[in-house]
């Protein structure tokens, strides 16, 4: 049925299997920073429009592997999907971050959310997924992708983003059973939707604890990391005879990597405060590690991004293991010329580091 | 001249004597939590006009004090004085953070930058110092304080708060000397104000390093730590036969703990994220440690900010050395009850952890 993988090198650096060069794609790449994305938002009207209709997903998806020889996909998408499906409203407001209609403040409200159906209530995103994989006919392996519990609690206790997690920490603090059922009910739907991405063709899935990183250390291990690891040990690790990699991505967790290293995913994503270095000797041969480039070593010119690339492959050292990356989204007013000098820098330099 | 201290806890806990309970301050104690603060500020009219008179400094810096069993006061001032010093022209515009009539943006520019006299230039933060230490009459210690150079840095070359550093990070990468050209007079800069603010009366210092932490390992390092280090070795250690600690606060810093430890600081600051036993354990007996509550802990209710004191408190374990504080500053929606709970909370259950 799908076409036999023709790059699988990110999939074999993550399983820590030999390859050629360092694969390496970037969060967010499909993004704002290219015009023809910026375009095809326009044309969608608004950022759910475009996740909503698969056709226009896998568009944008697709985008940046037409400009660079990227060696993943990610299937385009919100990490908010989940509790919009479970019925709270996701809009977005114009210079503003997602908001809910519905935000979740008592235990009376955690108790009414449905755990949603992937196939029957975000079938949107694996319409996208198959759509994807099929235009991708086998070029490279398609990422699916879902926030963490904690992660989404926030959005959902808060009703929207937050500086200071105001509401979110208070119920943690004030009433840790409450937040305990709210983040078992999301690790529940979390692993029902990776498995639901995974069999409509997702070949590796990330998980984003994009605010497991403001938690104290306790808290973190406490309200984020149990759940992360609660839904790897229910993930699809085997599809069409492959092994489904699991990438696990705290913001700000470099002091908790050998922690993390013991939850079961294949793989841990950096941010750029880690030296990459120091992390691979804390995890030993546990897991592999994905990053960890500064995101804003874009701003910079093509010949200081090489530098930065090639000082972050040299800390890494020899062997396979390591899939670059940024260490955050590349951000809006990023030169595209400069994602594809840190792309080609990524292959060129990192061969004398294999084989 | 000056009163003998009545309370000076904190100062002993900072150099590793000996104390009954363990001290506690909170970063930015005299803030907008406090509706006197607020009635103080609107009659200043602007947040520079409370700063730069100094009867009007004191008064907010004392008010954190008439309330609570604070064992330490604050000069209450701005991180960016030196830079408005520096003539870039500081003003705050409601609803947003600082900005600067004229940005940093070349060698030229840098090379421009004079280095302020603390007493001609700075006259107003040493009048604050001089008033403050005198209504204190010996009461509890005063710290002064600065803003690290790579922070000042950043808000010089953006002209503003930023979210991604795209200027100041670009400069970084793409022009490293014109960097450490402004790092250095930043140095020189922040060396000469906080010992005009110690000759003044501080009795302590503390240098907030807030975005040091928003660096790589190596970058943090190179641009931040060795200017923090220089500026530890060009401080008068000693006043009136006391030794005057420093202490260091990066936020976000947690990774590189034992090399902060090596600066020559006395203390180090730590946020929430790091967990206190281990960070004690990472330095050893180099330096005292200052924290680490998370601030959204004091949104919760006053059972669980002590339930969230005893945790810390167990943490670190027994002896001197810790200073008790937030893991940054208090946030202006805190109930001034729940600061209260958890000052009185740090005090009563840490008698059993000394003497």
């Amino acid at each position: 049925m799908t076409a036999p993988l023709k790059n699988d090198r990110f999939l074999r650096a993550l399983l820590k299997q030999p390859v050629d060069v360092t694969p390496v794609w970037m969060m967010r790449q499909a993004g704002r920073y290219l015009p023809e994305y910026r375009a095809s938002r326009e044309r969608a009207g608004d950022f759910m429009g475009l996740c909503m209709n698969p056709e226009m997903a896998c568009e944008v998806t697709l985008q940046p592997l037409e400009r660079y020889p990227l060696d993943a996909a990610i299937l385009f998408s919100d990490i908010l999907t989940i509790p919009d499906a479970m019925g709270l409203g996701l809009y977005f407001e114009t210079g503003e971050g997602p908001r809910f209609r519905k935000a979740v403040r008592s235990a009376a409200d955690i108790e009414a959310l449905p755990v949603p159906d992937p196939d029957k209530d975000l079938g949107y995103v694996m319409d996208a997924v198959r759509t994807i994989r099929r235009e991708l006919n086998g070029r490279v392996p398609l990422i699916g992708f879902s926030g963490s519990p904690w992660t989404l609690a926030t959005y959902m206790v808060e009703g929207g983003s937050s500086k200071d997690f105001r509401l979110s920490k208070a119920m943690l603090y004030d009433d840790p059973q409450a937040m305990h059922a709210l983040l078992g009910k999301l690790a529940d739907a979390v692993t029902a939707y990776l498995n639901g991405q995974i069999r409509a063709g997702a070949q590796a899935v990330q998980i984003f604890d994009t605010w497991g990183g403001n938690l104290s250390a306790a808290a973190y291990q406490e309200f984020s990391l149990v759940y992360m690891q609660r839904i790897v040990a229910g993930l699809i690790r085997e599809q069409d005879g492959r092994r489904i990699p699991v990438i696990l991505f705290t913001k700000n967790g470099g002091l908790w990597l050998e922690r993390m290293a013991e939850a079961g995913a294949d793989a841990l994503g950096l941010d750029w405060m880690c030296d990459i270095g120091e992390a691979r000797r804390r995890v030993g041969d546990k897991v592999a590690l994905q990053g960890n480039m500064d995101p804003s070593v874009l701003y910079a010119k093509p010949e200081a991004i090489r530098a930065e690339v090639a000082r972050i492959l040299a800390a890494y050292g020899s062997g396979t293991g390591h899939v670059f990356n940024l260490g955050h989204g590349i951000t809006p007013q990023v030169d595209p010329a400069h994602a594809g000098a840190f792309i080609e820098a990524v292959h060129e330099l990192s061969a004398r580091y294999h084989g």
